[in-house]
């Protein structure tokens, strides 16, 4: 089959390798008919996260099942699924209670799993013609009749709603508050569609990036340029001087200050700082335990210089990690069924697996205007 | 009356100072009948915590009402009350929600009052004979018939164990939970007994002092002397290599290392550390916005270098701040009255208010078996 | 000052009466400008429900306050504010979590109170030029600078908007939920605009009133005409025989069957029909301890035969009660203010005080068209 | 295999049947060593409940794994395993999110599945040999090395335990709180002890059987003789006029009056009365959907005469339903694995399974001294 290959640094290519198949009898092999770049592919691509060479990447997939294995009871061959990026078992401690995200069994020794990604156990991605899918019945999210209709809408339950969706969680985000989300890429404008649609009074979004800005006000949100530095002072002023009651993290270890230099505290920090007391914080922007090529001296342990005294005086409290996107996905599924949301706003490219390299370079420009990128192998 | 006041860096007597009084008309007056001297009062006597000379010290207080404001309804002279530390006023946007740690209203510009306390108000503290309480209604908790007779563990209802149960509630401790707590001060034990209380499998406590290990083993905890350092590697030991479920710490910026310096963010990253992927950490130990006299760089502008990756990938979360006391006091209670906890295991020593002064440079001296005083201004 | 005053049944009328003034310290003096009629003014009106003859009526105010008491902090003379229908101290057990509906301070041996409420204590309704609101600080919410423009929308805020809401509280309701609402009256519309705003993906209504279906059409939901008892069917069959996520009963004790007789254990037994295995029920139609009049025989005695086997096969659950309006006063507020709600929809009819028994039998009789009426005081 | 199979009304024996054994690829074959006799075998015992004749009992399970299917993971050849009573397939809508008692998957057109269970499936019991367990990885709860001396306390794990514990948290019981538990039969002892165990300051337990409630006493609650009917006044005057904060029902819909009559509204309307205004209560007894037979009108068709003007009123909440085993039981085994809890205390009888037939008349008697059998099909 044909797949998108990690060779190295800046440097993919789609390959012929061995097609994927069914290798237990709780997998499913899927035809994969829609998959995007994401946000976090490009940490591998740029050689910063340790992605070994030959690997195919793609964490964000849906397709059609054409098998199933043995033991599948539930997925039938013909559906059409959408699959979470982080491959759970249904049945250890974490799972069981929800943390697919943790998952204690498809990568042991480690908590979590996906497909396609450094770190997280050796599964194939999905910017291929096929994907081997484990745990078919627990993982596959079966999509309804409007299914192809809408793919470019349910494709994103694989992981940026969810992910988006999860920073509002780990917010606690509630009908009338007000909402502070750093980052303005796909995952940032999706806690803001998910802030908006858990009813908040006022959304606010931090980015340097006009494009990005402009699709926030369009989704409702009050869009605040940060490139001189002054999105703390904006934030307290719409707040009344207060703050506001729920920030979101959207951004990760690259964020960087006015003078495009990286600054690994400072989103952190501006969070402490423009969220209320008593306040709650969710971060979803990914951080590493080590970044050995980190030009900050602290962040190549993984540890930011954090304003601990200020957060625990203002009694703010803060949730991080990945989302458990089976937690989420049949909900916001329905979302789309019932037209409620249309998540594929976001999409600004749809293009062929074979122009797969060509997209990772520009995206990873963050050229204007390639917000997303969904790539279709079957065309 | 009789107050002790404080006069400077280890310096505080007992002086004879004007009476406090009714000066508003939901105001109450409480004769103090016991009053404890509490581990952040120490923060102040040391001079670190910009006290003004002149103030009366003293947070956690109880007594017996000798005249009500003539807008109270619910309080009556001749009740025997206990006064949580922090002052809330019952009607600003935290209050109503039970964050009266954080009330709006008693200390303008910031969030949160307390009596004798530095930066949170013009209110006197209780180490004293008498002590005006705001907002009379909202604030004194009506003790049972028994109140008398347990007095020592009523007053605990005041600070430690509200404190030390705030930790608990923080890190979402469930039934069958394995919690770690780091320090076995007041705080550190009531957050053992807690966590015991609400029904935890494994609750394992981390210090350097013999003494107050000892206390946390009669409690039913696990204790762990971690003067060599060896904390960490046992809590793995003691889990089966996962971490503990929940953590909570009990300890606060002058956490030392086995060396005894001050190593502010050693608890912060042992808890990071120790407790498992998807768990939670509740922070009740004091941190500062900035600590100008503090030897580590970073302290003083009241940063840590916190693993932050780390906690990212753990997936963990973390609730911080002073204890809403009024939000647990009328539960516990209870389970004083109805013979279920009996806090006042903690007090050590039962002193009249003029050895006040003595008492200070014991506590503060750390000096074994000095684990908590209660003050009796009535004697 | 001229007030609405409960004469008998379906006997009211606008008389000279004693002017509302300031009685205690705690008391806030509004002069009332909005005052809704409310579906449970007519379970008094009609002389169902022990109202006292020479009452006055009315519980959703809103009016500028004239006067405070000596102890009251926060309210000032000119201020614009929205009064909770249920009157709480702010210092009882109740109140100190929230649970504002239920004070056990405000009407000695019950827990509630509200203003002009037969059986809510002694406190006069709003009805009227001019209002006595105790403990003003606690009760009083402060609307923002837009108040008077909006006036309509907040006044909303004392009673159905948070009502409504409260149905959807207890019920559960999240994200991508299904819901059933019976009942198109003002509360069941809005509790489908709250059901709306939280993001549920199904909104579905039953109701036998043309007009007021139509109104829930607007907001978005899907309206069931049940006038030949079809609404069961249609339901299963929107949810594809599973039965809504949620329901929401905002009926009450006075449901009928399709032959316009009255059948109490209708609206919940249906309910338990509609509702899937392990979904949530909110019950804030009215429902009374004993209904001497009544034609059931059960129903006298308060009761209903209800399908508890079914419900418990099913493992549903259940919340029910009056609102707790502070709960919810505050953020709903928000939502006026930032243009996201505008519940002033729900206006039939804008009228002087003077034309309020008019208007009571008016809406007594469900006039078509006369869905919500607002009495203007001060015109 | 030698089995306890149903024959008709009152009538069961040991017979040989075919030996259990693996079906499906998900399957795990358990070789029983313990196996209770539960309440709810008698309902069926007693043929009220529609069971068909030569049908397996028995669903409270514990054993050793003696085979796995070829799909099985986690499971192992030699484990010993306590199984949930209700099955569960870990992938469909309600498994994944905790709520296993109500399956989609296992009973096709029904929510919920159960080994030995009428109306819950084809799936045998374990009073046998040994038991066919689908969807092994997902259903055993695999134990720790204490497994075979705590036999008796594990084995609790399989329904009782966590459906005491079940009735505890629908009712939502808190540290502090009081909590009153009608009916002190294996359920309601398990519900006392779980309350004792969140740290309830005040359990109150009413029944009719001495026995039974000088267990309850020996736990820490207050025991109530409900004999002459005196149950209600008697927790008003514990709980000073208030009632408690939290009710379980562990009695069914078999509850009698002091006369020995079935009056199947009895307990819940009691609860009405006697759980606080705000307060919630949790339903654990099984209430049946129809009763053909019952004396009662409103009980044949599955209905209660209940006081729901009174609950509304007081603004209570209710939950209900069988527990979600899988919810509970991991925690649960890590307070007997940690010596906090052992829930063997309720063993009166530890019988082979040659002698079930006699020890399901005695139990059936509610012979005094007969509170719960563990049968042990080994020996």
């Amino acid at each position: 089959m044909k797949a998108l290959v990690y060779n190295g640094p800046r440097d993919v290519s789609v390959n012929e390798v061995p097609d994927a198949k069914i290798e237990r009898p709780t997998d499913v092999l899927v035809k994969i008919t829609s998959t995007n770049i994401c946000g976090s592919d490009l940490h591998m691509y740029e050689g910063r996260a340790g992605m070994q060479p030959g690997r195919i990447l793609g964490h964000e997939n849906l397709g059609v099942v054409i098998e199933v294995g043995p033991s599948v009871d539930r997925v039938k061959v013909g559906d059409r699924v959408c699959l979470p990026f982080n491959i759970g078992c249904g049945f250890c401690a974490n799972c069981e209670r929800g943390l697919t995200g943790y998952c204690l069994t498809v990568n042991p020794g480690f908590a979590g799993g996906a497909y396609g990604f450094s770190g997280m156990g050796p599964y194939s991605g999905g910017q291929a013609e096929f994907l081997r899918v484990p745990y078919g019945d627990f993982n596959c999210l079966l999509l309804p009749r409007d299914a192809q209709e809408k793919e470019n809408d349910y494709v994103m339950l694989s992981d940026i709603f969810p992910t988006g969706y999860h920073a509002t969680e780990l917010a606690g985000v509630q009908p009338g508050d007000s909402v502070v989300v750093y980052g303005a890429g796909p995952v940032g404008l999706m806690a803001v569609c998910s802030a908006i649609l858990k009813g908040a009074s006022q959304v606010m979004v931090v980015d340097t990036h006009e494009d990005r800005l402009k699709l926030a006000e369009k989704l409702g949100a009050i869009a605040i340029n940060n490139t001189e530095g002054e999105g703390v002072d904006k934030i307290m002023e719409l707040t009344g001087g207060k703050g506001a009651d729920r920030g979101c993290e959207c951004v990760g270890y690259q964020c960087c200050n006015m003078h495009r230099e990286e600054v690994p505290n400072l989103t952190m920090n501006n969070l402490v700082q423009t969220v209320k007391a008593t306040g709650r914080i969710g971060v979803v922007g990914v951080f590493l335990p080590e970044d050995p090529g980190a030009a900050d001296k602290l962040a190549r342990k993984g540890q930011i210089a954090f304003d601990f005294g200020q957060f625990w005086l203002k009694g703010q409290s803060m949730g991080t990690g990945q989302a458990n996107v089976k937690s989420y996905n049949r909900q916001l599924s329905r979302l789309i069924e019932h037209d409620k949301v249309k998540p594929s706003w976001i999409v600004s490219h749809e293009l062929p697996l074979t122009e797969a390299p060509n997209a990772y370079a520009n995206f990873d420009q963050r050229k204007p205007g390639w917000t997303k990128v969904v790539l279709k192998p079957g065309k």
